[in-house]
């Protein structure tokens, strides 16, 4: 994904009178509307009808006493001006991915994802039993912010490329589509790295001012079409092992709903948590298939050099990039956590995934 | 694990008066108190806090308004007339494992686990998106059940060993336990398989009255202390990929509900469907390592060729299960997920964790 995907909608919106800035929620006769702000296109599918799930589970656990209404990225204000906007009160939540904030602290990205790092069950390991909630807590606190996972897509795909990758040599010059850390390390192996908002990308491709790009996975990739113009689609990613997505609630908002309606927002995320995850599993497989069978996709699998060495190279880019207290503390926490559950990823659903694979000879 | 496990506690209360057989929820000024019956001793780890954080959370966003009050295994009803009583409506609502009512329909296995079957993320991708709730919801309903996903287990271990498994020989008169489909397979392919409630597993291994046990993971097992027994700990287990846990309601009390409180008891069971998969890798992870480094467990991986021939066994009595009409759906649909969900699964989390693996030297 990249923030500036969304930017080309946001656009419209940029011109737009800035909304009030009110430091409460709209209060009439005990009813209370808030106001969600999201990063996503209205609909855009799993994000933005995730988003749109929470919102709507909230106003129907409630009986509508607590209506939540969704302003999709530039309704309300431009997509990326989402976090500034509930930490100042001018909206009550938004709907993101929190990396989406590293220009305020590069703590941000370990709740949504790192390159070479948790997968969406070991970041919820780490979230809500090895201590990353509270950091998260801590990191967003700092700028107002009651922090919620809310959903997450799984691994994404590595990308589309117009050529095969069969060594390290063929990175070098490479001109392709990464955002954020990944964008990083790719940059550090000698590929030229751009950072297209979502609607360029195809144009670009079709133009050959790129080779290859990544967006998210087979069912968000199918509905762009780049495999009408590049076949070679590579697997695993490495930057984004199952990106979380967060609810964020303003903290004088949080602090003033009573513990019922707190937990009744904790168990609308949660339950997004749950729900998007599984559709982006059960959407893939159908999409991936579609892919290959009926669009001639080629899936290749990264060669081990290629990448352990983006492997290698994620390892320290992620571990440069946090300096302070908050944010190293947040490093440590992570490690550990990619350490004692990625153990047991190892051993559980990897070992038997893979052994499941053999006897049916997928 | 084994529905016989928790039948040392239940026998306690089998002499028990039934309780009286109310066909509606006690309803008082308002308020409505619901009665949920669980297969699990009182806050049994991970199973039964897990079912408590459901029966809490409903509680909690209604302000009390629906107050369910859990019964742990046997305190109203014996663990495993869970399922009757809240289709008689003795009780409101269960949490448990709908493959402990296999003897009411085969189908109910593959709502929970089978060998060789769906890990947790494909279960919820199937059961949400892929056609599983509404095969559920037949099934179920025809016993007067509504069945809500609440929980997973992820995938347990293959078990506890007193001597390593070098070859297929090795399963020949091996004296193992281990419950259901799973143990079937095992008996299909010579050993001797027991089917020990929980308590017993302990003194039946330190009198060498069996070889060797599963129990779930890490996490549990250590708590039962196998590894002061025997110390080969197999992995990957092929039994049970990714245990679903259920959360059925009395269609009745199901239909009463208003929409709002339709919503909160489906977001209380999908929370826990995040929240409890997330506490197993977590606590799993950290007690493997406690494990091996402190207790001098022995991990071993089964050999390809063993686990290879256990796995075309398991597909072919998992086929062989079902004869009937609803039956044979189920089956054809799960197989179907295995195939599109499974087929993401491979080039997604375990190709992602086999190579960032290889990169951490893991």
């Amino acid at each position: 994904m990249d923030r500036r995907s969304f930017l080309t909608k946001a656009g419209l919106a940029s011109g737009a009178v800035a909304a009030s800035a009110l430091a409460t929620p709209a209060i009439s006769q005990g009813k209370m509307e808030l106001k969600m702000v999201t990063t996503w296109p209205k609909n855009f599918p799993g994000l933005g009808t995730g988003a749109q799930r929470v919102a709507d589970r909230i106003t129907a656990m409630t009986e509508g006493r607590i209506t939540v209404k969704l302003y999709a990225a530039g309704e309300l204000v431009p997509p990326f001006e989402s976090f500034d906007a509930v930490s100042q009160g001018t909206a009550d939540m938004y709907h993101g991915a929190d990396y989406y904030w590293q220009g305020k602290h590069k703590g941000f990205n370990f709740f949504t994802a790192v390159p070479l790092g948790l997968t969406a069950n070991e970041l919820d390991g780490w979230v809500n039993h090895g201590g990353g909630q509270a950091l998260w807590d801590e990191l967003a606190g700092g700028f107002n912010v009651k922090p919620l996972m809310a959903g997450n897509t799984g691994v994404q795909m590595g990308g589309w490329f117009a050529k095969e990758i069969k060594s390290l040599e063929d990175l070098k010059g490479l001109k392709f589509r990464m955002p954020g850390l990944g964008g990083e390390v790719l940059r550090q192996l000698g590929a030229s790295v751009v950072a297209l908002p979502g609607g360029e990308i195809f144009p670009a491709l079709q133009s050959g001012a790129i080779d290859g790009t990544e967006w998210v996975g087979p069912w968000n990739d199918m509905a762009f079409g780049f495999y009408k113009v590049v076949k070679y689609y590579y697997w695993p990613g490495f930057h984004e092992p199952g990106s979380g997505l967060a609810c964020g609630v303003n903290k004088g908002v949080w602090e003033k709903l009573s513990d019922s309606d707190k937990e009744i927002f904790k168990a609308a995320c949660l339950a997004e948590n749950n729900y998007m995850l599984s559709e982006f599993f059960a959407n893939n497989g159908a999409a991936l298939d579609t892919l290959i069978n009926e669009h001639g996709v080629q899936l290749r699998e990264f060669p081990e050099e290629v990448f352990n060495a983006i492997g290698k190279t994620s390892d320290e880019v992620v571990r440069a990039s946090v300096t302070d207290d908050i944010g190293k503390r947040i490093l440590e926490s992570y490690l550990k956590a990619r350490k004692n559950i990625g153990g047991w990823t190892r051993i559980s659903d990897s070992a038997y995934t893979n052994a499941r694979d053999k006897v049916l000879g997928a």
